[in-house]
């Protein structure tokens, strides 16, 4: 399939630098989840709804490659990515932008899951759809 | 009542500074979270059991006075104190040291809420009564 | 002088939740910082500036008052006042609104510090001037 | 080399669950460096003083594996092992068990900095020598 692109712009708070100065590492898992929120909200899925619906979406696996740090007071743009259809799983892909400089990569696997029972289930079949009708 | 004091001590960890390089601010109100929820254990109350049970203890309020800054690599000590039976709403009052030195006060005011109804309620007569057991 | 007063606008993050369904209490604290950081930024002060230029403003005190919870997926207005003209320290007020409704309002009390010998120092008079600029 | 490995244990705060009444995935990457601090620490580098002293570890890479939940309450055992003579990189690996199950596996890269010129720079010898002190 196409792949499916958003861009999120985002500042960098005060209260995620450190102090070597920079934006905390751990702050960057929480950047991918903002622009994965509206890379779904743009596509039509509004993830507290899902919830509300029954889908949990858990990371299975988080990864982050650390280039070039950034800053209080600076704006970011992230860049994500879906490339393939989901299953039983969703994987994304981010790229983090300071002035057009390429700062930060990462993936994300995304795992559905029902809310009852807690078991792992395939990716409904509406969202399927959703999808399908933003790429071709 | 004879107030109930205990002492919890912690490490700083290096994701709570920020770029003054010293502990952020938000984080005293997870510091005083902790050595909350370790009060309540020694007193024989264990947080995660009571909302299983189906009481809740959100904060109403919250005051921090912050004196002197706490670092990465500091052990803090915080003294928690409950002064007054709890009723509809529970108090403490926290006094944070680092190596003897009285840096950060603060207060919480915690209202008991059904998790059902999500109504405020009563403290429960079992939680007074242990209470009481530690006081005279 | 008239109150100086600004609304920053910002949306719950997911991460920002915990097991009761509401935001946690220390995210307020964030909350607080954005917009006063925004409210800096309306009056022409950028607080990485300021900061650069060897000017620190650390918390000394901070009051929360929790009325309402909020929700991931919920867009927050924060009102943020400055009744009166800083000197030695800054004070402001806020008020958390959501759909109208006020949920949250606190009090944060900054004190200027000067960068290189970490002692307190007045509001510098430029800023001061700028302030000024602003009321009447 | 003989791998070093230590064992560093740690409760699950409130303030680190979220709404789907887990520990928040953006946690584990704090989680992580809790235990790379401590493994630091046993091997007698403390890392406040490294920084002190000029050198700074920031992350190239951060990888993790979710394999089961952890919720408020629990305590967890994070494994730390150095399977390899640092070099311009450390790398560490990581196991989370929870009563003695795995839930989460990861691996960080960490590069080693010259806090002032903020270039990249090698291991420094005094470090390689404890380590190798360590192994065998």
């Amino acid at each position: 399939m196409t792949p499916i692109i958003t861009k999120t712009e985002l500042e960098v708070r005060y209260a995620e630098t450190d102090q070597m100065g920079v934006v905390h590492h751990s702050n960057y898992a929480i950047y991918f989840e903002l622009a994965r929120v509206d890379w779904l909200q743009k596509v039509g899925m509004h993830y507290h709804e899902m919830e509300k619906n029954g889908v949990m979406l858990p990371l299975s696996r988080l990864n982050v490659n650390f280039k070039k740090p950034a800053k209080f007071g600076d704006t970011l743009q992230v860049i994500t990515k879906l490339n393939k259809m989901p299953d039983v799983k969703i994987i994304f892909e981010y790229e983090i932008f300071k002035n057009e400089e390429l700062i930060t990569t990462g993936e994300t696997v995304l795992v559905f899951v029902d809310k009852i029972s807690m078991k792992p289930m395939r990716c409904p079949k509406s969202t399927q759809e959703l999808i399908s009708s933003f790429t071709s």
